[in-house]
């Protein structure tokens, strides 16, 4: 076992790091650090406070995040139109080297000489955490205590607080049968009956939107503007990035817009089923897919495709903090300067459509593009040799008798 | 002007191709070939054969090819999740193929030296066409009339074909604004107000799906079931390919699902908006990624998501005769070979929700991704390892003083 | 500690693989299979049968296994123009599944259920071996000593061979000061002077080629004959894959051919240095690239290449046995089809000059490539219209005001 | 055909340009501007104003473009170790774009309406050159007199130049059987007895190196200091780009370096047959790789790797003034912030042989790497987890009889 000072953990107040808390007290003998974020999670975290004062923590952390992680995670990672697997925007990824970077600085600031927290050894959380704090800090300890003990069910987990008198809460909300994950980009939902994927998963899982069954009978349409790719204004009113995507999610919960199912495979090897709710990335993803659609070269569009997956899997695998992220983000934001203009949606009970999109920046040129006459803007007997050269190797192949069927 | 003794003419039946006919006829004086082929797109074909009687036309082709359309095009082209910039089903990039195939197979039985097609020299599908027509026989000729007459406006072909008594049908239906296509995959709509992208699209240019608003208040459920990576029956009934995507197109259509408005780039370098009808193709590309989420390894499934926007490139631009194609479609065939199972899908008005997937030959291991205790059957303490030697690179670069912030 | 009933041991017959089947009887208190192979190290492989003898061992295999390590592991891996950054030749990565691999039959076929190597923690050999045997036999229990034991200094290890009475053989020549593994493909010396990347390597170091310096004055021509991307004949002669890739470690060994000295980096995290004699493979690589020049399209070879970084990544980090690789491993094979014909190459003093390459399957059309008149097979203005639409979307850029400088 | 006022005329005072001087004069009755560049071809461009000026042309530009030629295209060309399928270091390639780059400067200094240039319908150049001055100047003219005229033969071509009393210069050398090309980087020859792919390539054809056979039998040391992945000093004495480029030049073609015979296939659609000297080329490419390998992170590495044959195939197909070229170089230029430190190298009859590279930069960690006892550094039990977690979705594969063999 390390030889543990001070550590800093990030503390949510709820039960699960509160045995942490109490267990890293009593473990490793060492002072600890509480530190708890509002990511927009939509849960009280003032309430911490007083949780990590009670068990004798003197230096507590609690920051509001939501405008750092929205600029300077969620916004560069939606340039890139980033999906995972096809399905998956990476709302619990992306907020993971946040927290991360967090935990150093507080230990930096602290003199701590470890970090702590509440992610089990299945997950890719503890990856996201531990990467990004060796990344930051190569010689900092981490103590990942599902990895350690041996409170490894419920149960045990509930005896050890009772026996330590941590106060276990009883919402008027039964506890929810899921393991849940929120921030400003998502909610996530995992374990419980979602554990067989046949299983269809419950209609009062979800917390954010609403059904689209529910949602109401006559479609919201917005604006949304952009300026370098990232959005600054709805409907014409400039917003900070966090107030953009609380305002998304609003309209987007409201329409039903934004949930997932999808099984997914996890960088520690195996497969998981996963429920999602992001209503409003669901709409960003639309909107900046079809402002890039009448910005962007194709060319660089293409190749920005191409790399999609791969900058996606990096998020997804907790390498935000390394240089090839860097290095593809660098590229990303290159690409994005002329990504300016406004997008038309209507949203309907689970529907993105879009409606339009305009652009000073535009490079979709009416005039080459018409059906009508252009007035020579387009020579189209220039397509003859533009098809001749390009299929003259195939032609030459199978003059030599290569065949293709 | 080329010497040509006889040519295969893809011909519709409808007043382009027929002025076209008769303007081969005239300018080439040569023998005209039809070929009309049925792929779905909802109009009879058996009028096209009294019509290329009528302007002298002995050898006729009117051929059924939706079997053949979905087994051998549509489907493969879905084993590997297909997406064109990020949206773009590709429902007229596949047919261009087939036709290209039946317009040189038909050369080669009669005789012929030549092809002809009426796409324009704007567009995508004259490379399609003819890439496809010089891949399989490198010494065809091909006559691409709208490269080569003057006949560019509307008003023009109409004098031209009333000059040349080619009959203009009325239909009750007045004449669409938009420039269509459509076959078993899709229906596509361009030009007329499409052509500025700002302009919302007209809610009665759509042909085959009712509007989410229109579709019904409860959702309809069905199950699709995969072999090697096709759809083979709905609802545990066996289905042909072609009778499988009219099916999904059938209830999709009903359920407000597949409409699509974007701005995409054509090969010939313009940006061109166009609208997609495509109610089975948008259900089987959500089915086809769940079935895949359940059966496929991980790294498989990554490395066809890294091949498939150059998979989809080469579809969109024409290339499916190609060395390259096929050899790409080898190791998306032979990633197929355990997509086995079963997809529930839940529509409701526009929104395709998977709610569960089966297999036999399902990767999903609820034992080991479960978050109850596991029996041993993954050691938490192994991650500790792995995290270490992932971030080693890392720590060594920050312990050299290299930063990331 | 692992209960094991019976293990096999990758064996060489030297000390520090003697040392660990001591080491495996005296820990696991287990029976222990030995499999030793000869895959062309040229050193004698019949020795080891006396020493496992003396220790006690009862099941000894020993197993040619050159022509299945060149037919089933180096040809394919060279179909692949395979390289890992930028220069190494993979000779020793490319070995270890097939070790792996019958590691694992022979536990099969003697009922053991754990396998053991000599490879230490630090590097990639434990992975390689690792992976293979996992993905080859899930429930395989591995013992890897180097990281169990703490015989980690050579010290204590001669220390612990004396005090077991294991011989400790003094050969004439001294021992090497550098860590080495040779098989048909290669030597590698990695350690001692090497461990600092500024120091020159010794000249005494290398055991298979002479120095250029050293080289015969006048050159080496040699023809070698493709099918299907294989050499199946040097100089007209037919030989079977060993006997290829012997031959042309002899002759490119006499030549000065296939040094080479890097910094890699390894799949664990750091950087090492290595140092590599390939004689045979390096020549392989160039002439396999000479025949591929004529006989492939374009489009599968700059496939090809682009894939190769990730293809050869795979089976430097130890995934021959993986499903992506078997993938990537179809597409590649298919390639090969047509890659038949003679390459001719002039050997001198560490230089592989092609000097001429000749196919029925090429694809080379003189008649087309000629500076003088073509007689029509090719018509240059083709080439206006392929360049003004391939530079249209550029144009349309430029005229929206778009800048590159 | 075009309605000109002024052109600009890639102009180097040879037979066939003066021919085009001439041609352009009288075909398009218009004023002809004329453009000599330095590029280090070795020949004197001075001359080519006696020539224009007999002519009749009255604006003449003769440039020294070597400084900016190695500084801005060749170099960072370099930072991405760029080479085209396998082999070609792109010495034609990459001086295209500076030419049409002034060209339009040109164009836009004297009000020319169009360029011209003497690159053929057949090859790469005329793609370059007009790909780039679209790009930059979108409404600009570009004549292609070989793509125009009927001179398609020398014999035309001279007497065309004889019966408009343009001179033809008689050399003491004899002209050569080659079309050759020659800049600061490479010379290439095409052609003559190139055309049959089987025929050895003449030794008297190589203009710049000597064989292998004549160079000096004992190696030539050079170290070459990196900064920002570019070489700044040789030898330690500091020197501009375009003679750090000259210095490698005379050094490597001394030692016999940079020879290079190779099919390669052209983006019009044909293969050819090209033989390239190179000598600083080559050993520049050899030395980067070198120092990235003790500078660089191992993922920027792999990602660079993946990305260089797209950078490739952009830069000899023309796009270097293309967004995805530019895009790409951000990304690589970025990588290159700790490309610094030193390289040596051992230079001996063809060979390039890196002997030793240093770095304040270095990543490479010997204590880490170490065969010996590191006191800590590295902890061998982590390797354990980090297979396990590796295998694992191939353990769970194989335990769901999933098979690879």
């Amino acid at each position: 076992m390390a030889d543990v000072n001070k550590v800093v953990l990030a503390y949510s107040g709820g039960l699960d790091t509160s045995v942490i808390l109490k267990w890293l007290q009593d473990t490793y003998n060492c002072e600890v650090v509480t530190f708890t974020a509002d990511l927009g999670q939509g849960e009280e975290v003032e309430p911490a406070r007083a949780k990590a004062q009670a068990m004798g923590v003197k230096e507590i952390y609690i920051d509001d995040l939501r405008e750092e992680f929205v600029r300077d995670f969620v916004f560069p990672m939606f340039r890139a139109n980033t999906v995972y697997e096809g399905e998956y925007l990476l709302g619990t990824s992306i907020a993971r080297p946040l927290i991360a970077k967090r935990l150093i600085e507080i230990a930096n600031e602290t003199g701590a000489d470890a970090i702590s927290h509440g992610a089990t050894g299945k997950g890719n959380d503890q990856v996201r955490f531990e990467l990004g704090a060796y990344a930051l800090k190569p010689g900092v300890k981490v103590i990942a205590p599902w990895r350690e003990w041996d409170l490894l069910s419920r149960e045990k987990l509930m005896d050890y607080a009772e026996k330590h008198a941590i106060p276990i809460e009883r919402h008027g909300k039964k506890k929810s049968p899921y393991s849940m994950d929120a921030n400003l980009l998502h909610i996530s939902y995992e374990g419980g009956v979602l554990e067989d994927t046949w299983t269809e998963h419950e209609e009062d899982m979800w917390r954010w939107t609403v059904s689209p069954e529910n949602a109401p009978n006559t479609p919201t349409y917005i604006e949304l503007t952009y300026r370098n790719g990232d959005i600054v204004a709805i409907d014409g009113v400039d917003m900070s990035p966090a107030t953009v995507l609380a305002t998304l999610n609003r309209i987007g919960g409201e329409n039903g817009i934004g949930r997932l199912d999808i099984v997914e495979n996890r960088y520690v090897g195996m497969k998981s089923r996963g429920c999602y709710e992001t209503p409003g990335g669901t709409i960003m993803l639309r909107a900046h897919r079809a402002i890039e659609s009448i910005t962007l070269d194709r060319e660089v569009a293409h190749l920005k495709d191409e790399l999609m997956p791969k900058y996606a899997s990096l998020i997804y695998t907790g390498y935000w903090w390394s240089p090839e992220r860097l290095m593809l983000q660098q590229m990303i934001d290159a690409s994005q300067v002329n990504v300016n203009g406004v997008v038309r949606l209507k949203l309907y009970k689970g529907n993105v459509v879009v409606t339009g999109r305009k652009s000073d920046d535009s490079l979709f040129d009416a005039n080459i593009a018409t059906f009508e006459e252009d007035g020579g803007a387009y020579n189209q007997a220039d397509a003859a040799g533009f098809i001749k050269l390009n299929a003259l190797r195939m032609r030459i192949a199978a003059n030599k008798g290569r065949t293709l069927l």
